[in-house]
């Protein structure tokens, strides 16, 4: 059965936030490698951390300290231009070299992004990567003042769009917005672009965005 | 300012997590040094997304859903007899060589465990390891029926002891919980004993947990 709409997350799933910071910033070596996964993995557990706490903290906030706590664990010092550098960014990110292809070929339905992102991360992501042609809503969980996988966050979906979520598929390629988003009540779609294993069996998985349509009219 | 009962948390903090492990079980070879790293990070994780999406599974089912993920995800293959026994190891866990002899010279407070354990794995470790004569109560997050950070977690030592979260020094190895207990309003003391770096300011730092009692008196 064909979803009503086709609601993406961002950061890992359109944008690749790794490629972006490797490429112009440092030249690539195994530290700042380690500084990359660190401060993602950092970036993500605050977010959890946070929302467990009943605190909330903008996701530039979020990805700020947990770019400066990860440079003081791995005891990188970084200038505050580079750390400015690097927080910047955030707001032109590449997307993966499928993604233009894959979101035309899925152009009959309704497109939209829900992410952890603050609304002006997105828009300024959105619009450096021309997907502002393609996505009809931007979605920040910032509404809701929680993060995902809080079903909170997942709710903001359904409200924008005025449509079940067992009407619409949530792709992702983070296995903990996957599990979430299965969870809350969407179908699923997990785009496990690494191979990773998880509990949570999504409707079903994909390696590269651009097999989505194929599946939905297969 | 004495505090009026001091709480500590266990895994990490109390008992080795990863000594045991390694020793008997396995030998001790970089696969299964990745492997317990993973097995942690997954269980951790698990703890606070079931939390966020308001779900709840027993520490036992977390950490046995953990070590399986993660050994999928590494492609390890693991007899059912030697999962059985990497769980089990959980029950009769080592302490640090310092938990003893720093218990004792904090015998004048009233000493207590709040952790993520199940009840049964916390009674199994704590009466093997011989904590029992020492700690007075040992509180599971399993009667709130969610993970740590949450607040409703770091209330059960409040309601457990009858005392405030500010007349108490909450103990932990691991940064995220010294961040959750402190948001909550206990007194922390950060045992830090691998020079980790993170945001918030514990009241104050240890690098082992024998330091305590002088910084108490002095």
């Amino acid at each position: 059965m064909r979803p009503r709409a086709i609601v993406f997350d961002a950061y890992g799933t359109l944008f690749d936030v790794r490629a972006v910071v490797l490429e112009g910033i440092f030249p690539i070596d195994p530290d700042h490698d380690t500084l990359l996964q660190l401060w993602r993995q950092r970036q993500l557990e605050y977010t959890w951390l946070l929302s467990l706490m009943d605190r909330y903290e903008d996701f530039w906030n979020v990805t700020q300290s947990a770019l400066q706590s990860s440079c003081r664990q791995l005891h990188i010092e970084l200038s505050a231009s580079q750390c400015n550098a690097l927080l910047r960014a955030y707001l032109s990110l590449p997307i993966f070299p499928e993604v233009a292809s894959a979101l035309e070929s899925l152009k009959r339905y309704p497109l939209a992004i829900l992410s952890n992102g603050s609304p002006h991360m997105l828009s300024a992501a959105v619009g450096s990567s021309g997907l502002d042609s393609r996505i009809t809503e931007v979605i920040s969980v910032d509404t809701a003042k929680v993060y995902k996988p809080s079903p909170r966050a997942y709710a903001l979906g359904v409200a924008a769009l005025g449509l079940a979520a067992e009407d619409m598929l949530f792709v992702s390629s983070n296995w903990w917005d996957v599990w979430g988003a299965k969870t809350f009540g969407y179908r699923v779609c997990w785009c496990n672009r690494s191979g990773e294993a998880m509990e949570c069996a999504p409707d079903f998985e994909v390696t590269s965005l651009d097999q989505i349509a194929r599946r939905l009219t297969g």
